[in-house]
């Protein structure tokens, strides 16, 4: 009988297991990878592999038989073995003088374009279409890594203050967020939405973990197409109790951040090389408030304020390039968001009610994470839910958060593709999402 | 102006700081907590607090006021400040002799059971209904402190292993599971669903990562309400690429699991405490083909085969007890399962194309995880889609994998609340999903 031990059986060694290799253990060793390019030298090829972290350079010596081209063609799965040596001008380093190439797969057409080039020049749109090979483009394939980067960072950080990870419902009953943007689905006979966000479960998890986060999709029913909307993206949510204001949020936010850019200097070197990221330096995060930050763009841009309640995108734009200009910061947390912008749970600001104790980051000018203090008292946030239009029946489960008790408690959402698409500096949000849905995209 | 620095602001202190501290350092402490239970001793009282991490227990002393009464409320909300000293018999093995109390926040109402119980006395069908406060209590927050425990172990062993973490598309054009439970949904005027596995990404991504994971939501139309069904859950889904064969993956998972087990016992022994868990002990995990195991069960038992093609779950049950007697594991891998029950992307056993290179993992007797060895050959998988009654030309996007090249590879996906369910022996899987969705249940 065959029993699995859990041991390793895939011999074939890694990158970081080859750069360690020293003396006779370099003598005839074993790896895998996809051919990703083919350089002719005459009498040799180097045949460079894609392997899980990176690539390695093989020296091939070539015998111009018909066999050797079906063996080196591009994306061919290989098996190799040889002897490693040094080679300065080589990645990591190291070669592989080979000695034998084993096809384990082949593809069944040559890709409709060059995987191995520094610049794709693919249209976006075109892009879209083809993900699943345009990602093994070694820059592409760099953003993601840099996505799974922020990710491990942002746990990280949060996991040494004490959140509890949570996992709630995608299938809701009602949106948290309000208004039109959520899609609706047939349930067992019942209407159901896809969450727009996990604010309800998060808020309900106070009482129990005082700290929870979750990373995870929500879904917008967005109808207008831009470059900074998705209809499903990951958010990176967190909620934290017995905070004295909203600002104990705003400056959890910030050593996350601060934590995040660290953990990617130390950790994923090779990938903002690749891509070549400027890391923004931060020590900290100037706070204005909505209304002086509209004024201060009005009178710096000499512009008419049109709508006292919101932000435009070009407004956020010219508030983060005064701020880069001002403060020398990429971010600005912009504060006091009016009562009419935001929805039921915010807290309304005891000093003036127009205003509720809430807040978005702009990361060079983009929005990208909402936040605030939420109302903890039940009366408080039943007045609220009809002031703004609901019937408090239809949020009884919610409400229970509010009537069994519950401490001074705030958090945010941070949209990852936005925040990712302002660290490598791209210009629509489809470039940092795998798979992105948009009005008219649902394949691959 | 205001500016975030990221530096520390609540300075109340957690129960890691309070048992850290020594000699003068233990006076006028401050701490919040929420009250979980108050012991009236006669003249004192003992005030226990829900914090973050766990318990705290306060003495405070009594002077019969009005006002007393309403600061010892249960699930109040206070801030605590007092001196802290040894008491072996208390939970931490410390005490707040308690100097001033300060309520935060109240509830409107008394819950409406007592939450300090060890055995709550509820029935699982109206628990549900008030999961958001039936949480609060220690037994049942610590179930979930374990899943988000196996969650870590899980990402913290694929990681150490080269796998990188990825965030597919919840809304798809198409099921990668076919049959008839799938979720439809309206999407713009297409018509889109609910994605049932994050199977198709996970294979793109293996020419471009090699090894992926991803641990996220999953949705499942199965119109039967049973205590092993969800409509929604947590999948815990791997694919790698270059196996040598499906027993590669089978290893993988094993490796996981074993690690699991160890990082539980190390980080989690106060929660498998609280919910008196024993953890399996796993050395190796016998490997049973299907045929053989229907063949072993019927004989032990005395029982016909009635469906040739599938396990029923008595049978499954049945080969749990069989193999936890006969080779003293909770686990055991059903191999080889038949062709008509297995998806179309599952590879045909060479030696016997009425069978396939897949597994399921049974854990006491339920199935946990569905894997195995993927098609990676063009012609093949075109040939199995047209075999299985499918349109090729719907799969478009999906077999670019395919046509451009590919590796051997495999993988699996393991339902995370079935796991947490018969690690903590609960016989409903509601038990183990904070908020399930079952045919009849959508909120909270």
């Amino acid at each position: 009988m065959i029993k699995a031990t859990g041991e390793r059986t895939i011999m074939d060694l890694c990158i970081s297991e080859l750069v360690k290799l020293k003396g006779d253990e370099r003598k005839d060793i074993t790896t895998h990878g996809i051919i990703y390019n083919v350089r002719d030298m005459g009498d040799f090829a180097f045949v460079i592999l894609r392997k899980v972290n990176g690539l390695i350079q093989c020296v091939y010596e070539k015998d111009g038989s018909e066999e050797e081209k079906s063996i080196l063609k591009i994306e061919n799965c290989v098996k190799v073995t040889g002897d490693l040596r040094d080679e300065p001008r080589a990645v990591n380093g190291i070669e592989i003088v080979v000695k034998n190439i084993k096809v384990l797969s082949e593809p069944k057409e040559e890709l409709p374009f060059s995987i191995n080039k520094y610049k794709l020049n693919i249209a976006l749109e075109n892009e879209m279409s083809i993900r699943p090979i345009v990602l093994r483009n070694e820059q592409r394939r760099s953003i993601f890594k840099l996505q799974e980067g922020l990710v491990r960072a942002f746990r990280e950080y949060l996991e040494d203050k004490d959140f509890t990870e949570i996992f709630t419902p995608k299938i809701v009953a009602n949106g948290a967020e309000g208004g039109a943007n959520i899609f609706k689905l047939e349930y067992f006979g019942k209407k159901a939405y896809l969450a727009q966000s996990p604010q309800f479960y998060k808020q309900m998890m106070i009482p129990i973990y005082e700290r929870v986060f979750e990373i995870a999709p929500v879904f917008r029913a967005e109808k207008h197409d831009t470059a900074r909307h998705l209809n499903e993206y990951v958010s990176v949510d967190f909620e934290m109790g017995f905070i004295e204001s909203f600002y104990d949020v705003i400056n959890m936010e910030t050593g996350m951040i601060k934590y995040a850019f660290e953990y990617l200097k130390k950790n994923y070197s090779v990938f903002l090389k690749k891509l070549n990221v400027q890391l923004p330096e931060i020590t900290d995060i100037p706070c204005i408030r909505f209304k002086d930050a509209k004024e201060m763009v009005a009178k710096k841009y000499n512009r008419k304020i049109k709508d006292p309640y919101d932000l435009e995108p070009e407004e956020e734009r010219l508030i983060g390039e005064l701020v880069k200009e001002e403060y020398g910061c990429d971010f600005v947390f912009v504060t006091h968001y009016p009562v009419k912008k935001r929805p039921f749970y915010a807290m309304d600001d005891p000093e003036n009610d127009k205003y509720t104790l809430s807040f978005d980051l702009l990361f060079k000018g983009l929005e990208v994470t909402t936040g605030g203090q939420r109302i903890h008292d039940y009366d408080t946030q039943v007045k609220k839910m009809i002031f703004k239009g609901l019937y408090p029946e239809d949020f009884e489960s919610y409400l229970m958060l509010h009537k069994y008790g519950c401490p001074p408690h705030g958090g945010l959402g941070m949209g990852l593709e936005r925040f990712l698409m302002r660290l490598i500096d791209e210009k629509n949000i489809r470039a940092t999402s795998m798979f992105p849905r948009d009005t008219s995209r649902l394949v691959p």
